[in-house]
C-alpha cells in the first residue's frame, strides 16, 4: 500500500540546534565520532498503564528519504555555517544502525523504543523526526486502545480530521488510531493511502438542504437503500428525527429488498435517546437497525454510557481521540546513552535535580519475559548489549530503586523487544500491512493482565534492569557525586 | 516565499460523508444548487476572550489544488459511487465564492470566520479542510498570543517540533505560533520555507559527548563566538553549569572581541536558579549576557516566574504551546445557513436541544466597529448581506438573548472584516507577508480593551446580530417550535 510520506522530503524539519551542534563536532573533526542514543519515555499518557508504539513505517520512510537540498544548503550558508560543512550536507548519507520496537507492541516507561547507533552528527540530525513521529503516533494508538478497551465488541469510528492538528495529525492520526483499537475512519486519504476502511453517511446540512427531514431521509434511503444510516437530530431526535427514519427505511429500504443499517444521534443526552430510540426501533420491527452515537466521547464517557444502559452499537469519536484531548503529548525524550572511545561504548549519563529525569547509560538491549503457563507478559528487562536471556530457566528481577524488592521466575520465554530496522544506514526491515499491526496490537494488548490495562491506577508494570546494567548506572551516579 | 502546502494535492483529505452526500446530491440532479456554509466556532480556548485567525494562506493553496487523481477515482468506483458522478469528480472544477476574515484578525465567538458560496456539492466536499486548516492554526496563533502577553517585551520562542501532533502540526503550529507572537522557532524548515528565524544552539548531548563540559562550553564558544549561549543544566547548573560557562566567556569569546550573548536553564527552579544566575553574571561582569528559560512552561508558569522576580530575558515554549496542550481543540464548526431557490437565498437553521448549538441562519456580513476616540473596537455586528454600516453616525447595538439590553454608540467607524478570497473558484486574495500579517496582528490586539485581554474571566465582547437578522432568526424559531 503506497504511503503519502514515501515522497516527501522532510530532512528540514530538524530542530534548529541539531544543526548547530552538527556544524560544531564537524568543526572539531567529530564527524567519525560515534554515538548511541536512546529514545524513551517517562509516563503514560491519562496515568494510563502502558502504550502504544505506533509511527514506525513513517520513521523509515523519513530516513529513508534524508537529503538535503539546494535550497537548504543556501539556506544553511546563509545561516554562517562552514562551508566544508556545508558540503559535507551536499554529499550526505544516512549511515546509522536504528532498532526499533515494532509497531502496536505494548510500550512501557523508561524502556529504549528506539536506538540509533551511528556517527553522532547524522543521529543528532534525526532527533526531532525520531521523536515527533513516533510521539506522535504513539499518542493516538495509546489513546485509541483505550477506547476500544471502554467500546468492548462495539465498533469505534474515528471522525476527527477536522479538529485535528495539521494534516498529518488527520491522516497519521486515523493510522494509530486504526492500529489502537479503531475499525474504520471518516478520513477518506487512509483508505486510499492506507487501506483503512473510510466510513461516512450524512451531515445536517444533508437534512436542512431539502429542508423537509422525511423527504431528506428518503432521498438518502433511495441513493443507499443497502448501507442506510440516516442522522436523526437535526431537529428532534424522538419528535420528529426517529418517527421520520423508521418511515423511511419502510418507505424506500425494505420495498428494494434491503434492511435498515442504522440511525445516528449527534446531540443531547445519548444515553436517555438511545435507550428510547431502541425501543422505537424494535417496535417498528427493526431490532437489527444499529444506533450509532458521537458527539464529544471519550473512553470514559462511553464506559459510563455503557454501564448506564446505553443503546449504542458503534462510536464515532472525533476531537478527543484525534488529539488525544485528556493528555495531548506523548513525553517521548531522545537521550545520548554512549559514545565509543577507541572501538569501545563508553557510558554517559545525563543527570538532574530531578531524580525521574536522570537517564539509564549504555547501548542496550530489551526484553520481555512472558508466562509460559499463562503467555502473560510478567516483566520488561533492560540489558546491555552483550547480556543473553533467551534460553534461561530462571531470573531474578529487582526493583532499580528499591533493590532489595527481587523476585525470582521461572518457566518464562524471553523475547528481545528490539528488531534491526537500518543497517549502516540501509533499510532492512519490512513493516508489515497494517492489518496485520493492528491485530498484532490487538494480541499483545491480551499478553497485559487486566490489572495494567485498567483506566485508573492501574498496576505498574515492572521495567527492570539487568544487575550489570544496574551496577553501571551505579557507578556512574556515584562518579558524580564525587566530583563535588 | 515558498510554501510546502503550494505543491501537495490534499483534495482527499475529507470526510468520507461528504462524498456520500455528494453522489447523493448528484443524483438527485442537485449539482447546480447553490447553498451558503459559514465557518464559526463557539467557544474561545482556555476560555479567553478572543481567539486569533490564522491558516489562511494554507487554506487558499489547498483550494487552489483541488483535483482528483486516477487513483482517488477507482476508490469511489470500488466504494460504489455512480459512475456518473465519479465522471463528474475526474472533472471537477472548483467555483465557489469564498471570504474569509484576514490572519491575525482577533476573532469571536458566534461569528462567521469563513463563508462559502457555490454549488453545494463543491461546498460541502471542502467543509473538513476548511475547519482542520483553520481550527488548527487559529488554536496555536490564539494560544502563542497569550504566551505573548504573559512574557510582554520579553522573547518567547517555539521550541515544541517533537511534541507536535504530526508533521504539518510542527510546521504549520511554528508559523501560527508565530503569527501570534513568537519571535522565532526551532523548526528549521519554517525559516526555509516561510522566512521565520530558526534558531537553536545545543542539547545536553553535546556536553555529554565531550564528556567535560568546560571542555564542551569552550568547544561551542570557539566555534560560535559572536553568538553563544551555553546550556547550563547538564550537572548541577549553580555548582558547574555557571561557572564553567563564564570560564568558557572569558576564555573564548572576550579575547575574539565578543560579548557572552546567554547562557540556558532547561530544569530546576527556574526562578530560583535564574535570579542566583543573573548575580552571578553581573558579578563575572557580564550584565549583558541574556538568560533564556524552557522545561515545560506556559503562560500561566511564565506570569507567575515574572511576577516572582524571575530574571529570564527569554522563553522557550515547546510542548505546552505546539499541541495547545491545556485546551488542545479549537472547536469550528460548518453550517449550512441558507440555500439559494429561484435565485433567492432562504435561510436554514439547525436547531438543537443545546440552545449554544442553534445556528444564526442567512447569508451574513460581519463589521467590527471602532471607536473614533480611542480607537478601540468596541463590537462586532453580523447582519444581512445587503445591510450597510459603514458611514452610519449612531447605531444601537442590543443583545441577541436579552434583548432588552441596548446600547446606543456614536463616532465609530465600522470596517467589513470578511474580505472575498475566491471568485468563482478564482483566487483574488493574496495573503500578505508573514511578517506583515504578525504585525497587523500584535495592531489588532491593540484596539481591544485590556479586560478582554486577560486570561481569567476576561470581559465578553459585544458580538450581536443586527435587528433584520435577528427577526429572521426569530422567525425561523418560531416556525419550528409551532410545527410541533
Amino acid at each position: 500500500m503506497a504511503n503519502t510520506l514515501e515522497s516527501r522530503n522532510l530532512t528540514m524539519l530538524m530542530d534548529f540546534y541539531e544543526l548547530s551542534m552538527a556544524n560544531g563536532y564537524f568543526a572539531n573533526g567529530m564527524e567519525k565520532q560515534v554515538a548511541y542514543f536512546d529514545m524513551f519515555f517517562r509516563r503514560v499518557p491519562d496515568n494510563g498503564g502502558f502504550a502504544i508504539m505506533a509511527g514506525l513505517r513513517q520513521l523509515i520512510d523519513y530516513l529513508k528519504n534524508l537529503k538535503f537540498t539546494q535550497k537548504d544548503l543556501e539556506l544553511f550558508a546563509r545561516k554562517g555555517f562552514n562551508e566544508d560543512f556545508v558540503e559535507y550536507l551536499r554529499n550526505f548519507k544516512f549511515s546509522c544502525d536504528v532498532w526499533a520496537i515494532p509497531e502496536g507492541t505494548p510500550i512501557f516507561p523508561g524502556e529504549p523504543i528506539i536506538t540509533v547507533k551511528g556517527p553522532v552528527i547524522e543521529a543528532q540530525l534525526i532527533e526531532t523526526m525520531v521523536l515527533l513521529t513516533i510521539n506522535h503516533q504513539s499518542l493516538i494508538a495509546t489513546k485509541a486502545n483505550r477506547l476500544k478497551r471502554a467500546a468492548g465488541d462495539r465498533m469505534i469510528m474515528e471522525f476527527g480530521s477536522r479538529r485535528a492538528q495539521g494534516y498529518d495529525g488527520a491522516v497519521y492520526g486515523a493510522r494509530a488510531a486504526y492500529i489502537g483499537g479503531c475499525d474504520a475512519t471518516a478520513c477518506t486519504i487512509d483508505e486510499r493511502d492506507f487501506g483503512i476502511p473510510a466510513v461516512g453517511t450524512m451531515a445536517h446540512s444533508w437534512i436542512q438542504l431539502f429542508g423537509d427531514e422525511l423527504e431528506a431521509f428518503c432521498a438518502y434511503a433511495r441513493q443507499y437503500p443497502d448501507n442506510c444510516t440516516l442522522l436523526v437530530d437535526t431537529y428532534n431526535v424522538l419528535k420528529t428525527g426517529i418517527p421520520n427514519a423508521i418511515e423511511a427505511f419502510k418507505r424506500e429500504v425494505l420495498p428494494r429488498g434491503f434492511r435498515p443499517k442504522g440511525i445516528r444521534i449527534d446531540s443531547g443526552d445519548i444515553t436517555y435517546l438511545s435507550k428510547k430510540a431502541r425501543k422505537m426501533l424494535d417496535d417498528a420491527g427493526f431490532p437489527d437497525c444499529k444506533i450509532v452515537a458521537s458527539n464529544s466521547l471519550d473512553e470514559i464517557i462511553i464506559r459510563d454510557m455503557l454501564m448506564q444502559g446505553a443503546q449504542v452499537d458503534s462510536f464515532g469519536v472525533g476531537e478527543r481521540l484525534i488529539t488525544a484531548a485528556s493528555n495531548p503529548v506523548f513525553g517521548g525524550v531522545y537521550k545520548i546513552v554512549a559514545v565509543e572511545e577507541n572501538g569501545v561504548a563508553v557510558p554517559r549519563i545525563k543527570l538532574s535535580e530531578n531524580v525521574a529525569k536522570i537517564t539509564t547509560p549504555c547501548a542496550k538491549k530489551l526484553y520481555r519475559l512472558f508466562d509460559n503457563e499463562t503467555g502473560k507478559a510478567v516483566a520488561d528487562v533492560i540489558t546491555l548489549t552483550d547480556e543473553k536471556l533467551e534460553g534461561l530457566t530462571e531470573y531474578e528481577l529487582f526493583d532499580p530503586v528499591y533493590t532489595w524488592k527481587r523476585k525470582k521466575i521461572k518457566n518464562f520465554t524471553a523475547k528481545p523487544l528490539l528488531v534491526k530496522i537500518f543497517d549502516k544506514g540501509e533499510s532492512c526491515y519490512q513493516s508489515p500491512d497494517i492489518k496485520d499491526i493492528k491485530k498484532f496490537c490487538n494480541e499483545q494488548v491480551d499478553t497485559l493482565w487486566d490489572e495494567v490495562k485498567r483506566f485508573e491506577n492501574p498496576h505498574a508494570y515492572y521495567v527492570d534492569l539487568s544487575e550489570r546494567l544496574w551496577n553501571e548506572k551505579k557507578r556512574l551516579l556515584d562518579e558524580y557525586a564525587n566530583k563535588d
